[in-house]
């Protein structure tokens, strides 16, 4: 970080005036460099060509560290992987703060160093973007939005009414850990090792996956807030669809299984952040995993479902032991201020 | 407004489970309907082609509900505003909404038809969004992101490289009216008729302008945060040149001098929502003044200064009595949580 001349964030340094002016040019537009940027302009000029995805999100974590990254990761991976879920191929990003005074200036450094990396690892780039500061007790730290921007991929054919009756669905590796990561420090929980967030960019992988299936591959789905169990529920029904589960078939870590079970947490609906959904052909769906597995990002990808015709709007999950039980969607505030 | 079965927002409803759903079939999405949006995946499917512009903004202004708007149309029209200063024709805009739980649902309704009404009038359509709810205490009431994209006008040559000594700067009409209507309600002052908020979509006037002129428009900015002084410092820094401006020339309502003399404010610092500023070659300046002030959004236009080579990073003021001083940018927090 450079030698600043102010330790904390203060309202002024949201007024638009010199103190703006000064925090953007202590280094904020050092760190996040490039062409576009750099003209800091009203907004940014790009050109883009052909069919897009554009896909916003704020974040609100709490903590903003916590074990396995903090909100600046999070908030460039999250905007990345929705776009992935589009089957398009993210380019640009902006970013928004929302800096509640007082936020510690090494805090924000940390936190834009995040964005950095995070940034090379999508190979996006941050274009344009806004910094305002609220008084202390009318926001918390900080809170940062991002959308973007990027093309369809010219193979991806990812819409909802591609899914029909005998797709399998694939679940790209252990579920329940983003949340928990959380959860394990709000509670103060203690395990052998730290329950780490899957926070992760995962275009590359979604790149490579439709390169090699294309339009087998009906619909790709991350599920972050409401976690798995959620948006298979909010699928079926829109899709007027029945999914299976089998329970015997979910991968989750054992900390984290433990972590769920002494918190009384469905991991079904525990936030993930690293983890998609893909319901593809029943025809492909082995070749799809085992191509998976062999990514970094997928070396724990499972087949755990099925659609199906039997009961339309219902997601059934089967139990280990072999019971039967319908699954709903998240139905209150299970862990607020998880993304 | 529909008949729900909540009067406030909850934790819950930031949930991503069937809360957030509930909030979101309450009618929100009916409200903002059109084909794009409505296909809810994680983003949306857009189709752009050549030069475009991207930007972001977020609103945090306070009170959310001020004379001549609200927070909601602020959003919708602060990005608009943006994407128009780029010489963009703006198109598909990103809502995303950062609600402290207790915000009442009436307000929200409010607030959301606010943006249905903006975006009808700048002829945008929301095509994707995000809702998130934070612990009462930790947010205030509702923060709003909006981020937008637009084709870049095919006759329109936007850039402060092409500022050149000799240029005329033209201001669109009164200035520090936002700032003034938001603070009269903060300090509870009273005039004959109330101060209302200058916030209005520019996107339509800017196209036409650039129909008539093309690139003999060099530049063009909206002088929101920091007011006209602060723009037009930042620009002398970053472009290298002079700039000198007449106080005489300064178009400003009567009740906002006389609220701003009250408060001891400088109405050249004070933020403007509907107002922009441009940098025009001199041979076209006084055909766009008069092109102008026949707009609906321009009819107090006026030349406010010239672009010279004399004192280069300077902006010099000249008072209506003849003397001189040098302009800075706005040094701290004169009127937080103004946008």
């Amino acid at each position: 970080m450079p030698k600043l001349d102010f330790d904390v964030i203060t309202l002024g340094h949201g007024s638009g005036g010199t103190l703006t002016n000064k925090l953007l040019d202590s280094g904020v537009f050092d760190v996040l460099s490039n062409d576009i940027l750099n003209e800091r302009h009203d907004g940014a000029f790009l050109e883009m060509n052909g069919k897009m995805a554009f896909s916003t999100d704020s974040f609100l974590v709490s903590p903003i560290f916590f074990p396995g990254g903090n909100i600046g990761e999070l908030a460039v991976n999250g905007t990345v992987n929705d776009l992935a879920m589009c089957g398009a191929t993210p380019k640009y990003l902006s970013l928004s703060f929302i800096i509640e005074e007082g936020l510690k200036m090494t805090e924000f450094w940390e936190i834009l160093v995040a964005i950095k990396n995070a940034c090379e690892k999508a190979d996006v780039k941050v274009v344009t973007g806004d910094t305002k500061v609220v008084e202390k007790g009318k926001g918390d730290k900080v809170f940062i939005n991002t959308s973007g921007i990027g093309n369809i991929h010219p193979k991806a054919h990812i819409s909802e009414k591609n899914i029909k009756i005998g797709d399998k669905i694939i679940v790209s590796g252990n579920i329940a850990t983003h949340g928990m990561a959380i959860m394990s420090v709000r509670e103060g929980l203690e395990f052998d090792s730290t329950i780490e967030s899957d926070t992760i960019n995962l275009n590359h992988t979604i790149s490579r996956l439709i390169d090699g299936f294309g339009s087998a591959i009906h619909l790709l789905t991350d599920p972050t807030r409401g976690g798995v169990a959620t948006v298979l529920k909010e699928i079926a029904l829109s899709s007027n669809i029945g999914i299976d589960i089998f329970q015997k078939d979910l991968p989750i870590d054992s900390q984290v299984a433990s972590a769920c079970e002494l918190l009384g947490l469905d991991p079904l609906y525990v936030a993930n952040e690293g983890l998609f959904l893909s319901f593809v052909d029943a025809s492909i769906a082995n070749s799809f995993v085992e191509t998976l597995q062999k990514d970094e990002n997928g070396t724990n990808a499972k087949i755990i479902g099925t659609v199906v015709e039997a009961h339309p709007k219902q997601v059934i999950l089967e139990s280990a032991i072999g019971g039967k039980r319908m699954v709903s969607m998240l139905p209150g505030e299970q862990l607020p201020r998880i993304c």
